[in-house]
């Protein structure tokens, strides 16, 4: 008899974006009349880029003729764009990685849970808390998360790192013996960031512990402060202990266009075996590269005018943000974010599920309860900065005043 | 310490495609100035459909536009193509299969290595031999395949079911119990297919012994014959022991465009667990979906224009293969395949790795060596119908010359 695997058993309910889409259509079916404002999703509204735009129809054409028609490409992406993400994403940050420790791919979501292939199922995640659901998930998925405990809201083998206000949003060190940590700044959900130095310190940790980071800068883009790394490869050592996750999604409204890549340097070796080597392997094996024309967008990202267009957009999020940040803070709410991230993060007056409630059916926004991100993720709420601007403005008046 | 996943320490040598690419550029770097044939890899020549590209463009601009821009698309496909599928590739065969059992993904390969994910490690697995190596692959990767027995070339844990000359290429169900069998049929790399009534004997096993068959249809646009099905889901029963993969890759010439589904009906129940609600949370979790443009190009396919474009250049391909198989039966050789799919196979005069390099050295044509899909591949070589027309015809005058 076939059998299946029984971890998928032991998670509990249903991912937390599809349990908001719920509640959020429960809601419009009832009320069909009411005009929502979704601040929740992560998800960006502006469109590709025009330089984006002019690659891809350039592409689309190749395509259509005999000539310059392209079929398999390489699975780990087209030259063209594996030099430009090193020059511009790395060479430029003093961060030496070279093309063939770039891997592109279909999505960050992708290869944070695809990662965990090369990994055996004994090792030790952690995790900050609250965290993006799909590191806890795809680890539990392959049986490295132990059993779910569901009044602590934990599962029993992963250690959970809080990250609130109380400890101003930086990790503590583990106190006990970590294999795989999973790091993501600018942070999804908080919105906070952690320092060159405050990062360090995870880098050396690593190495002394022969752990390894997996670093997700999806949300690099969006950094204005000139301390918070860009790139985990700007801490020296990084090279030896760190995997990391970059994403077109949020630097380039790429989320429905699907192109990522992940970085596994050659310098990374765990147990004589190098995690380049396997992931290659792995990645040619299971996968077989992102569409030429996509790729052809996203290497336009890099062009002059496609730098430029990409970012006055994220300056149009960036002013969201602030539009959110000090509005939220008007209207007496304990705020943090919005910085150096798309996301805001908020303390709320009462549960988090029950707050998210009250701002859909009152308000009419719709956001994201922090409990949905971890237990000390309970108390918060996260708001983000991709809406349209007028709404956003608006979404800001209504939760003003619902709250005065 | 972080611990890396030891099966892929046990994994042989490199994947097939690379070896060949690497004998390749070995014989082009010392001769320059050859002309090589490439009838080795599957990969298609001819370009997208005008239909397609017309989709393509269209799906573009809409991105480029604020008003049209689509972010995160459902993770299991739009609506408008899984429709589309359902519409063409079942109902219009027959077979009762309906959307929610469609999942959309970037490829046959990613789907076909993923799939184990659902399933506990301690099955025992079938497949084919000769087979496509993914499948095994990816089991070894999983630790369901024990350990590679160098001398045999083969894996202590996979039971290999010879599919050669010898029983006419059907092969025997398993004398053993086997818990999920790889089918793949029109077959790679054989060529060579099964009728409605061999696979019916399938089918009933497959329910009777509670196992799970894998069956990948990536060819079925090839079939020409009346008695072979295109989708499994012609034969009843299949719906609660089947999961079957289908690309856009050879349908459509989208190798390089990346697009395939996966069919997993909700009558498929084992342990008591829905296989498409597995399937479904392993996809929601892991996948963030195919991007917008490629999935409106996939659409353009099942246009009255898309379909008779594609089937104009699957006559292409057909034609091609019959000069293959004709050709290579007049120079004597043993000839298999190549009327439903676009694979020819045929029996070689010595071992294939030296047959393959005497094709490559003496007659300049790049095939494949059947022993690199296993030891009943072994004496074997696999020819594709892929190439250009006169390219095609040349590379079989050049054949005919060497064994003259």
């Amino acid at each position: 008899m076939a059998k299946i695997n029984e971890n998928y058993s032991k998670l509990p309910g249903s991912y937390l974006f599809a349990e908001i889409a719920r509640r959020v259509a429960a809601f419009s079916a009832e009320n069909p009349d009411v005009k929502l404002i979704k601040l929740g999703i992560g998800d960006v509204t502006w469109p590709l880029a025009p330089a984006v735009i002019e690659a891809m129809h350039k592409a689309v054409d190749e395509m259509g003729r005999k000539e310059t028609f392209r079929g398999y490409g390489p699975e780990q992406g087209y030259d063209f764009l594996r030099n430009a993400i090193v020059a511009h994403d790395f060479k430029a940050r003093g961060a030496e990685i070279t093309a063939d420790e770039i891997f592109v791919s279909d999505g960050a979501k992708s290869d944070c849970g695809n990662i965990g292939d090369i990994f055996s199922a004994d090792n030790v995640v952690a995790v900050c808390d609250p965290v993006y659901p799909v590191y806890v998930d795809t680890n539990a998925m392959a049986g490295r998360a132990g059993e779910y405990l569901s009044e602590l809201e934990k599962w029993s083998n992963i250690y959970y790192m809080p990250t609130t206000s109380e400890n101003s949003f930086v990790p503590e060190l583990p106190k006990t013996h970590v294999d795989l940590i999973y790091l993501c700044f600018p942070n999804n959900p908080t919105g906070t960031t952690l320092t060159k130095d405050q990062l360090r310190q995870w880098v050396d940790y690593a190495n002394e512990h022969d752990a390894v980071i997996l670093f997700d800068a999806a949300y690099e883009a969006f950094i204005t402060e000139d301390d918070v790394p860009h790139t985990i490869y700007e801490i020296p050592g990084a090279e030896t202990c760190a995997i990391e996750f970059h994403s077109f999604s949020k630097t380039a409204g790429f989320t429905g266009n699907r192109c990522a890549y992940t970085v596994v340097p050659k310098a990374l070796i765990r147990q004589g075996q190098s995690l380049n080597g396997m992931w290659n392997r792995r990645h040619t094996t299971k996968f077989n590269g992102v569409p030429y024309v996509v790729q052809r967008g996203a290497e336009a990202v890099y062009s002059e005018e496609g730098m430029q267009q990409v970012r006055q957009t994220i300056a149009f999020y960036q002013e969201n943000a602030r539009v959110i940040r000090e509005g939220l803070k008007e209207a007496g709410l304990e705020v943090y974010g919005g910085v150096n991230s798309p996301y805001i993060w908020f303390k709320t007056p009462t549960d988090s599920w029950s707050f998210f409630d009250r701002l859909l059916k009152e308000a009419h926004v719709v956001t994201t309860p922090g409990a949905g991100f971890g237990p000390s993720g309970e108390g918060y709420i996260r708001v983000t900065a991709f809406g349209d601007a007028e709404d956003t403005k608006e979404a800001v008046r209504r939760i003003l005043d619902l709250l005065k």
